[in-house]
């Protein structure tokens, strides 16, 4: 999930001058009508790593708007007051009326996260306390608060650096101890806000996940997203209220980006797609991938570790290829490919994730899907086979779904095979004039073609959202096939390693 | 919650006979028209205590439905197929296809039963379970499975004559030592299914409580409720889909009962009105019971114990005067009563709850509430001052709202002060004769008195939803002044004494 806020996504100088006009009226336009309204509070959770900035950009949010509508609520260690009352009286206590605006700095986070870190309270404890939490944003949501959610996010480098400064800002309350503890619980820290964006992540209360890197970047993006809801406070509110009003589903949201080309960087623009590989290195690392994991692939089996490989990608990222070099290395009698196009009569019989369910191998097999259920984020989004309440739901309900697996014990792979336009077209026009390859080339993959960046937008939305812990995306980079299969390959052989004890 | 088991519901051989034909009719036509249409599937879960007939109830369903429509799943040890997928592998197995029915007997809520009652999971992993199970079943609901869940409930000396009974059904399958294993874990089994269905009770899969005591009443009450969903399952398909798609937080259902009015006896109607108290008696009890609670509310002053006592109950029932008597027995530094009408403007801006979180007294403090957040799903549900889906999630944010308070350490005792509507009126008519009176009685009381029959309704569904293991409802006997006030004393004693571990 980190890698979309390590993309060095940036605003220059220049940039930050055109944008900050607009910004600056939009937000004050916003900050005035939901005054005016007065129908709707706003509250803004700012969260992230030490040394972000989140102090820093709440003296910029003060510059940008109109302070009388604003009240910042930073949560120390509780009074005398506030122990003697249940843990949320305090929040409570600070909500913002309707009209005005309220910023939380850590809120009802900072706590569970320092718990988590310190290992004071259990993963199930963890996750009931998330949820408690999703439930409370809800309803709270319904009764007229839109809430925002920011995460600001640094590269472990960046951060290290960041700490290393003197610096007196109230984000830095405990000095270079404080910076030391930072960096050595970090690993700690991100494993659990993953699960916090995760688990707290809703249509009515979103997380941002913000690049804090540049405190240019990171203002104008965290200032758009806020400004935007301002300005859509009442009508979504009106939304929520009359036409679905609990429409929780509906997928967070991802953070206003700027409009310069440095601060709109994707997940997939970081796939390097200049590595190529020689014949003759891709022969030797592939015979001596393929040994290991013809092992490992036994050695899974009698520890009843069971495989599943999902392939997502391109039309001609060379998924197939992709598929078949890996089962070269397996005993036939250990895995399955399965490919998954449009559901049958009979499968859509059942809810979508039934035909996977279904399909489910016994213990200690691997089973490879060329396609899976990603299409509903995929193909049916992007096709509009879906309705968007239909496949915004569906991130969270495949997360379940992977998680259920992984918990039974399953290793979980997914690739997406990523190419440029061009040589997907080289490729297309290749399979055309191929005799044999003529079968894998249709009109529709001309026309899905043509919604290349509605698909990108869904790729991106797809492996930011789902890209989990427990089950992570890796991006191969396919414009070269023998690259491909190597990455491919080794990535498998890494992951039975791990899953084995090695 | 079990309460509204405990009615001694039934129906005559005379009654049942009558229900039947439209009964096995409605049943019929519904499932051919599942069937025609192949657009939503229908699960029905049941579950409930051993001894309560849930064999014999599916005989019943079998002998009325088609049973070309139907399969039914028992999910005892799993196989060694199943041992070697996911948990929840079985059940997708097991899901209806569109336009068909599937029974399932316990389902994904019998092994979390089993586990639970042996203390194998704890309660946070068993709370998360059930969360995981909620989750699952909404998203079933989105992909077109209409989900029912029966649970089937008999009073303590219903059951133990059941079990002592020979019998060779599949319920029985442990003989004599099930039975006994049975009524011995009953407490538990108990407790812990009252959780599981508040927890996983919502709109689109509603848990029924049925009371099983009687065959007929219990057979024709859950073929009603299936005939009734059967029959809309298309409609209600079509409603989710495309208006609300989302909305889960529409409280779940009563049971469709049958007609007969043995059968349509309610939880108000459990109370006795008779009860009267001669002056002497009352005089004496009071000093006695007044003694005892002022020592108590010093205690828990010094315990830290924090009080909250809520009224809720019929205009003219005579919730002042049972404060005021409560509040006599108390040192005026330690208890503040509170009331509560219609919100002012201030409080308006902001969600509905916060007015009361806002008041909450520091530790060790009496608060009485006369009237409380109940408005929400009584006065504000009945005079239409909040929608259907506003007032019918607030069954659940209510119960998490006094989760929150009991889990930090308050003692919570809620009181619906009964009395008939005669009673009602003779009170309203000396209010207007008797001067010091007269400002008590208002124009609004008459109006809302004429609408004592949905107040009515919407209580029972109040003490029902909410009346939780935590936090249940005391229902007071209040026909007779003095006899009522002796009852809420008693019970705050009570309920002291056992917070403070006496």
């Amino acid at each position: 999930m980190f890698q979309a806020a390590e993309l060095g996504r940036w605003l220059s100088k220049t940039d930050f001058e055109a944008e900050l006009p607009s910004l600056r009226a939009n937000l004050l336009q916003g900050q005035l009508s939901l005054m005016r309204e007065a129908q709707q509070a706003v509250l803004v959770i700012i969260e992230g790593l030490d040394g972000s900035g989140r102090a820093e950009l709440l003296n910029r949010l003060y510059a940008w708007l109109d302070p009388r509508g604003l009240k910042t609520h930073t949560f120390w260690d509780p009074s005398d007051e506030e122990q003697e009352r249940p843990f949320f009286w305090r929040f409570w206590r600070s909500l913002p009326q309707k009209g005005s605006i309220a910023i939380h700095l850590g809120g009802w986070y900072r706590d569970l996260l320092t718990d988590a870190i310190h290992a004071k309270i259990s993963d199930v404890e963890l996750e009931l306390a998330l949820e408690k939490r999703r439930k409370l944003e809800e309803m709270l949501a319904l009764e007229g608060i839109t809430i925002l959610k920011f995460w600001l996010y640094l590269p472990e480098k960046v951060q290290r650096e960041r700490l290393s400064q003197e610096d007196d800002t109230p984000d830095d309350r405990w000095g270079n101890a404080g910076a030391k503890r930072a960096l050595k619980s970090r690993p700690a820290f991100l494993n659990i806000a993953e699960q916090v964006m995760r688990l707290t992540d809703s249509a009515v209360a979103p997380w941002y996940l913000v690049e804090a890197t540049d405190a240019n970047y990171r203002d104008v993006t965290v200032g758009k997203t806020i400004a935007n809801a301002l300005l859509n406070a009442q009508q979504s509110h009106l939304r929520w209220m009359k036409e679905a009003e609990n429409d929780f589903t509906r997928g967070g949201g991802a953070p206003n980006l700027p409009d310069s080309p440095t601060a709109r960087r994707s997940l997939l623009d970081s796939v390097d797609l200049t590595l190529t590989t020689s014949k003759a290195d891709y022969k030797k690392s592939f015979e001596q991938l393929r040994k290991e994991l013809s092992a490992l692939a036994w050695r899974a089996w009698r520890a009843k570790k069971t495989t599943l490989i999902v392939f997502e990608g391109w039309d001609a990222a060379g998924k197939g290829g992709a598929i078949r070099r890996l089962a070269s290395a397996l005993d036939a009698r250990l895995y399955r490919a399965v490919s998954y196009g449009a559901p049958t009569e009979q499968e859509q019989g059942y809810p979508y994730l039934w035909r996977f369910w279904h399909e489910l191998p016994r213990a200690g097999r691997v089973m490879m899907f060329d396609r899976s259920w990603y299409g509903r984020v995929l193909v049916e989004r992007v096709e509009g086979f879906a309705d968007h309440a239909v496949w915004s739901r569906a991130y969270h309900e495949i997360n379940n779904f992977e998680s259920e697996l992984v918990e039974s014990g399953v290793i979980l792979i997914k690739f997406w095979l990523h190419i440029s336009p061009d040589m997907q077209l080289q490729r297309f026009k290749e399979r055309e004039s191929t005799p044999y390859k003529q079968h894998k080339i249709t009109d529709e993959d001309w026309r899905n073609r043509e919604k290349w960046s509605a698909y990108e937008a869904a790729v991106n939305d797809m492996v930011f959202r789902t890209g989990t812990e427990v089950a992570p995306w890796t991006l191969i980079s396919a414009e070269d096939k023998y690259t491909a299969r190597l990455q491919v390959l080794s990535k498998v052989v890494e992951r039975l390693k791990q899953a084995l004890g090695d």
